[in-house]
């Protein structure tokens, strides 16, 4: 059932009813924004999604809790510095901020969320820090998504933001997001930091529910490298302001409200792997006849993450032994003589058949598009599933060896 | 226990007695060598692991109920294709190239294992296979294992060989080896094609068990780039040309052997990093003070296929928080504030206390070798593993964005 979503065009964070947002420069980079606010002008609920990586960041340790209240309508945001592996000492700077940031919003501290992102073991520069909340704070509009949402980049090349709205008993509700990432990415629960608003009146528990459906196939289905980070966070947030009844699962408008949020948490991570580290091709890898979900979905990330497949599409190389050979290596139920490889309509390799040379031109053509897709289909089930990645090139190696020096 | 292993300078796999081997230009490949038969004088016993991968290319589908007899004395190998996803023509090449194989080298065809390497989903050009099993057979001299070990390259830029021997009731054993292998790399069962020859007195059985013992630290704890292929094979023959009695755990040499072989097997593995597709680094990943053995592997395994650690190796930059990151990301019990991380001796992050910045000359110099190691002691127990890996590098890119095409 397609939902009758309207796109929002150039919407953002701020997109829904009662969401303001900034972004300001602390002089945490050098000429440009690099923190930002997300609140709202009321209360709000919330859910959100924190990396597995055992080592999360002290911000991470710090919302885990707060997050799980249901409670928080704010979200302050620093790039830079991840403030991670720096012990109690940053634990007690995420806590500063947190306080300094409900000074300057007149909140109660236990409503915002505190997020950073950058170099991993280092201390974040809290006299910069304590006045980018301020000025932050400050600087807070109904129009400020699309600054906050250029704030929180790091090797981002472009800022990333969606929106869209559903009709709901006359009126509409919308759903809007931001997010950061390029490299470190990963399909596995949230990935960097994601900020997700809406202006449905929606509990926490169901706010919960919504998320992981809509996370599970959006940020968990991108990949650039296959790293997670310490710092990945996923935000929901939804403060009622259009002024509709509330939505829950078996009520008008949930799985409107639902299939929305879906599209918006998709196209967020489809930008994120169009701007991947050093990307110049956008593959979308998609296996069908799986004979269960997991294969499916195993097969189609062992792909998607293979450095080999990536680089031979960086050099525009349809090397289809290498996507079988994935394939091979994911643990899904296969077979050589039942398999078939597509790159978009061109099929490469048929149940033992390799195509014959009159493909190549057609192949060529696929491979030197911005964006293609490589679709395996097992011929052992009815499971289907798609990751989405970007290539190996030159450009994500020079962005990685030297990241912090 | 250290074994009195002597290692045998420029030593390979025709350095045991009884064993011969040749390298031939088949034209596979232009101006080098492309096929190799490696053969022992009289029968052996052997012992063999294949790929896990589930698309086995023909070979490895043929070869395996062979080698489980345990009776293989020869091995006829070709670069250039690697016979895989080929199909039922394919599977009946290689049961072509044995049956050559046989009658050029008056054995019977079941002592005689078929190995193939390079690109997926190209049949074998059969006349020029044939062509070369001939001049291979003709050309096989107990000198011929540097020749051999330079034609089963691929991208190797170098051919990979080693032999040692220990003393034995009076006489001596050796143990030598060649393999190949650049990309495509995991620390997964056997990696690429290794032989390994001996001229000890071993049952099928017991080679089986020493040769489990030798890969599990060798072969299985290297990788380049995670993916595993669909050729992978790793043999032992053993011809008892030494003329001493027989091996078997218990028995005196027993232990040396097993010492003997991994070492040889370790140095091969090393060397396959060291020539990894674009190295310009040799990186030991070592792990110390896991919960458990399972811990400790998995942390380096997980440091040493981190694209972001690799790339940052690269470029010299002593990145540490992504080799937490990755430990944090590996499963391992680990905690921010037990963690200690050193590259070679020096110490960069001390249980939540990051090193001062008067470490950064130390550091460099360490970055700048072509090996050093991360160590990272996890403070949770007394377990230990070391996994080896080469950086991520624009040569790795390069190689393979313009493999097939």
């Amino acid at each position: 059932m397609k939902p009758k979503l309207q796109w929002i065009e150039g919407g953002g964070a701020t997109s829904a009813a009662g969401w303001l947002a900034s972004g300001v420069a602390a002089g945490l980079k050098a000429d440009r924004d690099d923190m930002a606010i997300l609140c709202s002008d009321r209360p709000a609920s919330c859910a959100a999604l924190f990396t597995s990586n055992n080592v999360p960041a002290a911000p991470v340790q710090y919302d885990r809790p707060l997050a799980a209240k249901g409670r928080c309508r704010a979200a302050v945001v620093n790039v830079g510095c991840a403030n991670a592996c720096t012990g109690k000492a940053g634990y007690a700077d995420t806590v500063a901020t947190g306080k300094a940031a409900a000074a300057a919003l007149g909140l109660p501290v236990e409503e915002i969320l505190v997020c950073s992102t950058g170099t991993i073991g280092r201390r974040l520069p809290m006299d910069r820090i304590l006045k980018g909340v301020r000025l932050a704070a400050k600087a807070l509009s109904p129009d400020g998504g699309a600054k906050a949402a250029a704030a929180i980049m790091t090797t981002d090349t472009k800022p990333k933001q969606a929106a869209a709205s559903f009709p709901l008993a006359g009126g509409r509700v919308t759903v809007g997001g931001m997010c950061k990432g390029s490299g470190m990415i990963c399909p596995n629960l949230a990935t960097t930091l994601i900020f997700l608003t809406t202006d449905a009146k929606v509990s926490p528990a169901n706010l919960r529910r919504a998320l992981k459906l809509a996370v599970a196939k959006s940020f968990n289905r991108v990949t650039v490298d296959g790293d997670q980070s310490t710092n990945d966070t996923c935000a929901l947030f939804a403060n009622g302001a259009a002024g509709l009844p509330a939505l829950a699962p078996g009520r008008p408008g949930w799985d409107a409200f639902v299939a929305t949020l879906s599209a918006v948490a998709l196209s967020l991570a489809k930008q994120i792997v169009m701007d991947g580290e050093g990307a110049t091709k956008f593959v979308t890898c998609a296996v069908q006849g799986a004979a269960s979900a997991a294969d499916a979905y195993a097969a189609a990330r062992t792909i998607a993450n293979s450095p080999l497949f990536k680089a031979a599409c960086f050099g525009g190389d349809p090397n289809w032994g290498r996507v079988i050979c994935a394939v091979g290596n994911s643990g899904a139920k296969c077979a050589e003589l039942r398999t078939r490889i597509f790159f978009d309509d061109v099929c490469v390799y048929d149940r033992g058949r390799i195509a014959s040379a009159a493909v190549n031109a057609r192949l060529a053509a696929v491979m030197k598009q911005r964006a293609f897709e490589v679709r395996v289909d097992l011929g052992m089930g009815r499971f289907s599933d798609a990751v989405y990645t970007s290539d190996l090139s030159h450009g994500y190696v020079s962005i990685n060896a030297d990241y912090t020096t």
